[in-house]
């Protein structure tokens, strides 16, 4: 136990519901917790089992705060490691506060933003990387994200890194044993063995380095820059990617929904929708500040869906083809998709001669109606194309962690110069210099190597309760 | 058993929070929650005893959904009285839906506003004054409310109307026989005894009546209206009136205090403040819509507080006191406070001769500085001199539920026909009819007598998950 003081947090949403949660943790959580807590059947809280719960009233002075349930769980079978016990109480948040003042006049304290994952891993409960997971599972709010989460928090990516640290040290020690045995020139680490060991190392890091491009639009969402003129359908065309998802969303209550027109999930894969005016020339002064700040959202943007009514097209096609024309020599490297809305408006013909003249751009494009739900599919695995789903489909480790990635690329430095050094002959002295300097890096990210700066602020971004 | 079928509803606030918990209730809660717990010792969920907390995971068709804690509670010993499942699983919003949409797909359906409270009353966990405690209890937001409707919960408002009622209903029993004897014209019930019961009674449905007006203020607060130019000081007396409040609300996070410089919390009550003008003469039209609406707000308010500062009022007092008299023959049972504010600012002599001016008009008057924090504790006393807490702090029913109050005045009416037919000899079969109307009021308070459109009314303000 590192800790002598018992912390004490509201862990569920902030806001009044059915029921929040008081949750505290510490050597003294019991004592505490009974010192407030009459049980209906004059339980002793303190004395009774582990992983049990118990009915009672929060009392002090004669007072009566609440009818409450509490569970207990006891060292070292807690999120925490440390005893714990959490308080179920009616979810006004005049009681949640009287409860918690409550406890903190009965020796609590209260707990520091992610103070209780802290201590779980301080406790030896999750290591460093599964710590930062409980933190983005909570902040997931799509499939893929979640997953990554899911997967992050169950060890998947430890273990990965855990192994891959095993074998190095392995060697590590045995090119150390030759440094004792300096002077009689012995080589006890299998200099071919070793060199397919650091291979292998490199191949894996390179690939979990390679999936954080993935891992960070994941995370992130891929912004898309959606540049079109007003009423050409942006919202419809919006709804109409959102179409089941809405549906399911609007079925369970509480669900804020003021957000979702920006930011749609497809198969699972967050997309942010960046909304932008169109950027035709004028010699209007307001006007132009609008280009400027069209041309600063493409430029943050992924992709760019340039969105055309038919309709407006067939009247001002040559000057729309100058305009995109513009924004492709600016920005050659960004991919973007013309989508026609309205087609249902203009004949099959009119469509095929839109299509012809759209052709001379080169660039991908889709004719849909946004209203009638046709090319809305087709639009939607245009956009997935930008994301390598792959490896989320064959549930490989994705990283998707900046500091994971930064430490990554270290250990991959390292990594080579080890075996550059193998290569030209280094002495086992200056090469045990690099393997451990490798093996920092990957003890980094599961925390076997810490420091109290780097986990203040991995769990200063936690919410306060968790 | 009522319900054939097994409900499910995040009972936590919506958004998201370190924890979450899902709640399902009814005779498959333990069936349905195993078919997708799977509990990291193998145990098997729907064996498990009563109170007992388990860590497993939410998985479906090999795909893992969540960590969780499932805590089992069963028939009747729980909140329903039926067999109750309590996930708690990481708050992030994505999957708390989806595992509300996994346990709807495996044969949950989702819980109606206050389904699991109407269970609870329907299964005789409550009865119906204690089960719309919860709501009010949930929605408290300050000391005299939390107070009352923790007692009403307890059963105390219950066990007062259950008193009277069993009493009544004795006699009504007696009153019943003798009809079933009337040809023999004999008197089971004593006469005396019983005028003496109905005077009990009336005296105690007098009480309970008259602290609705209390209970009213206590629920909803008191609303005040603040009268009072622009720059007068308005937010810095509401924050002196705060003071020590703001300062305990800060300290624990998550607390919205968006709303607080309109709603204080003085000695446990809660007090609306109302933000109004001023209603100097003007012929300017947009200014008289402004007066205008000072005069509903004033109407409104139960007291209104008129707010001026020291310096302006040396130079302009005259016509502030034609003012205020306008105010005071309009609403001549309205009480009116005068408030001087920034006193610090004039010497003792200009204050005296403000009081003297002031005195005319035979109003409370305060002089305070708001910044300096003088002449704040007067002002809350006077504040606090409209409320009868006194039935508060002895501990007395309180009623704050306009139907339960409606039902006392319909029973207070019923007893007092039963009273005035016992003292002008009416014959036993009509007062049997008065005593059973007086008795079903009765039942309507606690809920021995419902019908569905009441239920309906009560429970559809409940929010989902309670």
């Amino acid at each position: 136990m590192l800790f002598k003081e018992t912390i004490v947090a509201l862990a569920t949403p902030s806001g009044a519901g059915a029921v929040a949660i008081i949750r505290l943790s510490g050597e003294n959580a019991l004592s505490i917790a009974s010192k407030v807590f009459k049980s209906v059947s004059n339980k002793d809280l303190s004395k009774q089992k582990t992983h049990t719960i118990h009915l009672g009233y929060i009392e002090e002075n004669g007072k009566t705060y609440d009818q409450v349930l509490a569970s207990i769980f006891r060292n070292p079978h807690s999120y925490t490691g440390e005893d714990v016990v959490e308080l179920s109480c009616h979810g006004s948040v005049f009681i949640q506060q009287q409860i918690i003042q409550l406890l903190l006049r009965n020796g609590a304290k209260m707990a520091q933003p992610g103070e209780f994952t802290l201590r779980a891993f301080l406790n030896g409960k999750l290591d460093l990387s599964q710590a930062e997971a409980v933190a983005d599972l909570i902040a997931s709010d799509n499939e893929a994200s979640h997953q990554i989460a899911m997967q992050q928090m169950r060890g998947g990516f430890s273990n990965e890194i855990a192994k891959l640290r095993e074998e190095l040290l392995n060697f590590a020690s045995l090119i150390e044993l030759e440094l004792d045995f300096a002077e009689e020139d012995v080589e006890f680490a299998d200099r071919t063995q070793f060199k397919q060991l650091l291979e292998r190392i490199e191949f894996v890091l390179k690939r979990l380095i390679d999936s954080f491009a993935v891992g960070n639009v994941i995370k992130n969402g891929i912004p898309v820059a959606i540049v079109g003129e007003p009423n050409v359908g942006k919202s419809t065309l919006l709804n109409a990617l959102l179409n089941e998802e809405r549906a399911i969303v609007s079925d369970i209550a509480g669900t804020t929904r003021d957000t979702i027109e920006d930011e749609l999930v497809i198969d699972g894969v967050g997309f942010r929708f960046i909304d932008t005016a169109g950027i035709r020339e004028t010699n209007d002064h307001v006007e132009s500040i609008g280009i400027q700040k069209t041309f600063e959202k493409i430029e943050q943007a992924q992709v760019v869906l340039y969105l055309f009514e038919s309709l407006k097209f067939q009247v001002s096609g040559s000057e729309y083809i100058v305009e995109i024309e513009k924004v492709k020599n600016k920005y050659p490297l960004k991919p973007i998709i013309i989508v026609v809305n309205k087609v249902d408006l203009i004949s099959v013909e009119e469509q095929l001669s839109l299509v012809q003249q759209l052709e001379t751009l080169n660039l991908k494009q889709i004719l849909l109606s946004a209203k009638q739900r046709t090319g809305i599919d087709e639009l939607k695995n245009q956009l997935l194309s930008f994301v390598n789903t792959g490896a989320l489909r064959n549930n490989e480790t994705i990283v998707t962690n900046t500091r994971h990635y930064d430490s990554l690329l270290k250990a991959l430095e390292e990594i080579q110069k080890v075996r550059f050094g193998l290569d030209s002959g280094l002495s086992s002295d200056l090469m045990a210099i690099d393997i451990k300097q490798a093996l920092y890096y990957f003890g980094e990210i599961t925390g076997e190597v810490t420091n109290d700066e780097l986990l203040g602020n991995i769990f200063a971004n936690f919410c306060i309760g968790k």
